[in-house]
């Protein structure tokens, strides 16, 4: 054996975070991201700088479930080793749940066959001071029927041009969506003693989001289950809509990306 | 009519709380207190300095879903001006869940007929980032029965001595407990998605609690639970041992404070 080979691998890495206190998952000038908190981590335990790729670039306080990243790194140690060294490194609001060995040409992003996101919703007088940061409280009274039969309308492939944030980046704005409801969920903590209202989430799965989709879905959907629009508006607004036309953008601390899926 | 009657009456407040930045429920010469963030809120309301008799002195990093308090104030609004008066001015760590006009010689704590604690573990490898904070989290496996058989040891009235704090106030120790159980709970948040590991928590009703008794019994039910002990010794220390012989002290913020019950 000559000198001592290179070993190039690449990483699949699951993540939970905690979105609160992060400027979102791309490094930025300013501020503390997920990817530059990650990546200070991977580069300790790889000797050498490594550029990590996230699957969806969470914005700030949008917090992961099940965020994926890749990244090339020439580490010697098994898997289990990794996420126990790279736990050790990190911030408790950031977690590595798995590491996985993949073909070289795997791209957390670009391989990426679908993502799932849920956004909460807690329709109650007062917010628990456990939910706060992490649900839209919403103390008008919603109608679930409402916002069940418009969330319906976006299954399928469409233009989702309407639900994307002014200043987007061109390309195209069509995507196909495989589930969209509003679910009634549980108290939002097991140990929470039943609290008034109702916490709902909408889950939604598609093929891919444009930038602030999903929040500006959720948006429209309560200005619905307000009574402030017509469920049908939905289709209209697909089919017509400008940005100006749906609703607000929820704000970011009641989206999570709870998963990302691969073939 | 003559000069206007100062109202006088005793006002009983429900609170939640998020524990984590205060010292504790204690109005403290350092630091932001539970009861002194209340206070002012209600002096505020009030239009003069008024005393808030806590239930239960929470520690700092403990939580609450249930504490009780007791004010006397000349404040003529309906109780549900009041719950929103007082939540327009307080933080959103503390919620303040119900007004009730009670006799004016209501006293939150000396009224008190018993209370409720509960205690989270989160047995895991690993701990997710939303449960930070609000559990307290053992990677090594914990054996649930172990525990559950020592948990009923306390049952019933005993001296509690042994589980108090060094440094407490003299005065009896014996507490009447009526229940002491070690559950499996359901995944922390709901919307989490399936967590590696088992929820464990500790439920404790009884008359009264010494200093640290709660966490002084946890820290002994996981010894038990680790193997590190017998469950019987539960019974041991209870009759005969010294605080030196119980188990450590666990952390505050796995500690809940549920409920507070009145005639």
């Amino acid at each position: 054996m000559g000198a001592r080979e290179t070993i190039v691998r690449t990483l699949k890495l699951t993540l939970a975070y905690d979105g609160s206190r992060f400027v979102g998952w791309q490094r930025q000038a300013d501020g503390e991201s997920i990817q530059g908190v990650l990546e200070r981590a991977l580069d300790v335990l790889n000797g050498e700088p490594v550029t990590l790729h996230g699957a969806g670039r969470t914005d700030a306080g949008v917090h992961a479930f099940g965020q994926v990243a890749s990244v090339a790194v020439s580490v010697p140690h098994d898997v289990e080793t990794i996420v126990r060294a790279l736990n050790a490194h990190l911030p408790r609001d950031i977690r590595v749940l798995a590491v996985d060995d993949v073909p070289v040409d795997f791209h957390a992003r670009f391989s990426a066959r679908g993502k799932m996101y849920r956004y909460l919703v807690r329709n109650a007088p007062l917010l628990s001071p456990f939910e706060r940061g992490y649900v839209w409280h919403i103390t008008e009274r919603l109608h679930l029927d409402r916002m069940q039969r418009a969330a319906m309308l976006l299954c399928g492939t469409h233009d989702f041009a309407v639900f994307q944030s002014s200043g987007s980046r061109p390309g195209s704005t069509t995507r196909t969506i495989t589930r969209s409801e509003v679910v009634v969920a549980r108290a939002a903590r097991s140990f929470d003693p039943p609290a008034p209202g109702v916490l709902l989430s909408y889950e939604v799965e598609g093929d891919g989001f444009l930038r602030h989709m999903v929040r500006a879905i959720v948006g429209t959907l309560v200005e619905i289950g307000q009574g402030r629009r017509e469920p049908a508006d939905m289709a209209e607004l697909l089919a017509a809509g400008t940005r100006a036309q749906a609703g607000i953008t929820a704000p970011a601390h009641g989206l999570y990306l709870v998963r990302v899926d691969y073939d």
